[in-house]
C-alpha cells in the first residue's frame, strides 16, 4: 500500500492527513494556524502536524513520496515565492525554502481551493465526472477548475482564481484591491456585509434578522440570513434573491468558458440547504449564454468538507507544478 | 506533401483554402455567403468553393484527409446539430448531414473564432507560444482559447465563448439575449453604438465625429472614431478611454483564469494602430487581479487576418471534436 501525505493550510487550522491510494484518510492531525507568528514558526508547525499524522499510524517520511500542501495563493514559477497569503499577512515569501529546512521530502504546493476541487473530483461529489468547476463560498470565493480530472491552474500555475474574475464592472472593492470581483459579491462575507448595509438603510426593524442578531447587525451570520429566508422574512428573501442573481451570473461565465459537467459548491454558504441549491439550479439556465437551448450543468454540494483539501493536497502530482515554465 | 482543406464561413464570404503542412495557403477561393438562401443552397456553395480551391491546384478530395470548417456557433454533441448561426438565421440545423451529401470526406466543424485563434498559434502572432487567448473584435466578440497549442472549447465543445462572459452585471442587452456580455461592450458594433448614443446626448456638435460621419451618426464607423481619437477629439477620447476600460476589464477575467502567455487581438478594432494597443497594454496590469505583482501577458495584434480562419480550419484534428462525449 502506498501512502500520501497532505496538509491543508487555512487561516484557522493546519490540518494534516495520511491518505491511501483509495483516497481514505487513515490519520488526521490538526493544530491552530497561529496566524501572527513568524513564517519560520508557522512552517515548523506545518511540519510538526504533518509528521504527527504520519507517526500516529506508525509511518515516517520514508513511507511517502512527497508532501502535498494546499494553501492560499500560489507559487510564482519565476521567483519560487508564494505570492501572497492574506491570512498570514505574507507577500512573496520563500515558503519552499522554509519548508525544505523541515523535511527531506519533495514538497508540492498548490492553491487550497484547487486542492479542495481535486479532492472532490477524486473522492467526493465530483467522482463521476471528468470536468468540473468548484466554488468555495466562504470568507472569500475560492475557485477550482478540473479539466480531465486534473487541476487546471493556468499556463503558469497562477490562474484559476475564479473568485477574482470581474462580475460587476467598476463594482465594490474586493479584498484583493480590484473592483467588482465575484468574491466581493458572492462570498459569505459579502452576503453578510450587503445584508447589514440593507438593515442600516431600512426604515423599520421589522425583519427577523434584527432579532436573530440581537439588534447588532455586525453580529449577523450567514446562517441567520438563511434561517430567516426559510421563514420567508422579506428582507432575507430580498438578500438571498439578489445573492443568487450574482452567484448564477458569475457561474454563467464559467459555464460559457468551460461547459463543465458539474458545478460543485463548497464552503459555508453551500450548507444553506436543498431549497437554496434548487433556487440556484432553477435560475442558472436563464442567466447563461445559450443556457436554455443547450442546457447548463447541475450545481451540487461538495461532500467531503475539510477533508477535500487534505485529500486533494495529498494526491497532487509532484512533477506537474515544478515543470511549468514560461517560454521566453 | 500532405494537403489540408479549410473553409472559413462568415456572414459575408465563404473562403476556402488548400493548406500545406507548413501552414501555407497554396490555393484560395472565395464567394459571397449569400445569407438569406436556404441551408441546402449555402451548403452547396460551401462545397463548391472548397472543391474549386482544390481543383485550382490540380487536387481533388482524394488528396486530403478531411474537410475542416470554421463557422459561427458550434455542434451540439448530443444532437449533432449546429446550435445557432445568427448571420444565416439558423437554429439547430443539421449541418453535418447537409454537408455529408456534398462530400465523401470526413467533416470537422469548429467555431470560427477558435479556428482563427488556432491559425494564429500555428502560423501567426502566436507561433512562439503554447497558451494564448485570442479576441476577435468585430461585429461581435469572438473568443479563442489555446491551451498547450490546442483549441480549448469546453468539456462538450460548446464553451470558449469569451464574448458572452458577463462583464457588466445586469448591463446592456447582448445580441444573444443575455445582459452585460463582453460582446455588448467590446465589439466594434458596441463601440460605434455607444459613441452614437453619446453624440445624440451631447449638447453641441463640436466633435470631429460629426464631420466624419457627415452629420449622420448612424453612418459613423469605428475607423472614424479611432481617427478622431488620434486627433485628440475629446468625445472620441472619452469613448476610446471607456472602451479600453471595458476591454481590459474583460481581458482581466481571462488572465485571472488562464494566465496565457499572450493575448492576441483580431478583427476590425485590432487595426486601430500601435497607440491603441499600447494604451491597452498600459492599462491591463492595473485592471487585473495581482497584475501589478505577478505581471500580465502582453496584448499583441493578430498577423494573418482572414487567413487565420482558413489555416485553423484546415488544420483541425478530425478525431478530437467527434470524440467528445458527455458522461452520463
Amino acid at each position: 500500500m502506498k501512502y500520501h501525505l497532505g496538509l491543508d493550510v487555512g487561516g484557522t487550522n493546519l490540518a494534516a492527513g495520511v491518505v491511501t491510494e483509495r483516497y481514505e484518510i487513515i490519520s488526521r492531525k490538526s493544530v491552530p494556524s497561529g496566524a501572527g507568528r513568524s513564517l519560520e514558526e508557522i512552517v515548523r508547525a506545518m511540519a510538526d502536524v504533518s509528521g504527527a499524522a504520519l507517526t500516529a499510524v506508525g509511518l515516517s517520511e520514508a513511507d511517502v513520496e512527497y508532501w502535498g500542501i494546499g494553501m492560499p495563493s500560489y507559487i510564482n514559477p519565476e521567483t519560487g515565492l508564494l505570492v501572497h497569503a492574506n491570512c498570514f499577512g505574507w507577500r512573496n515569501v520563500a515558503i519552499l525554502d522554509a519548508l525544505a529546512r523541515h523535511t527531506k521530502l519533495p514538497v508540492v504546493v498548490e492553491n487550497d481551493a484547487n486542492c479542495a476541487a481535486y479532492g472532490e473530483i477524486l473522492a467526493g461529489a465530483g467522482k463521476d465526472y471528468d470536468n468540473a468547476v468548484m466554488l468555495t463560498l466562504g470568507t472569500g470565493v475560492g475557485g477550482g477548475i478540473i479539466l480531465n480530472r486534473r487541476i487546471y491552474a493556468g499556463a503558469d500555475g497562477m490562474g484559476g482564481e475564479l473568485g477574482h474574475t470581474k462580475l460587476v464592472y467598476n463594482g465594490r472593492q474586493c479584498t484583493c484591491g480590484q473592483y467588482g470581483c465575484m468574491e466581493a459579491y458572492c462570498s459569505a462575507r459579502a452576503l453578510a456585509g450587503m445584508t447589514r448595509e440593507e438593515m442600516a438603510a431600512a426604515p423599520g426593524r421589522d425583519s427577523l434578522l434584527w432579532e436573530a442578531c440581537g439588534g447588532v447587525p455586525e453580529a449577523l451570520t450567514v446562517r441567520q440570513i438563511f434561517d430567516a429566508w426559510e421563514q420567508k422574512d422579506p428582507l432575507a428573501e430580498k438578500m438571498v434573491d439578489q445573492y443568487v442573481e450574482y452567484l448564477t451570473a458569475g457561474m454563467s461565465t464559467f459555464i460559457t468558458i468551460f461547459r463543465p459537467e458539474i458545478i460543485i459548491l463548497g464552503g459555508g454558504v453551500s450548507n444553506a440547504g436543498e431549497a437554496f441549491l434548487e433556487k440556484i439550479n432553477r435560475r442558472l439556465g436563464a442567466q447563461t449564454f445559450a443556457g436554455m437551448e443547450i442546457g447548463v450543468p447541475r450545481v451540487i454540494r461538495a461532500k467531503l468538507g475539510n477533508d477535500a483539501g487534505i485529500i486533494g493536497a495529498a494526491m497532487l502530482r509532484p512533477r506537474k507544478q515544478q515543470s511549468i515554465k514560461k517560454r521566453k
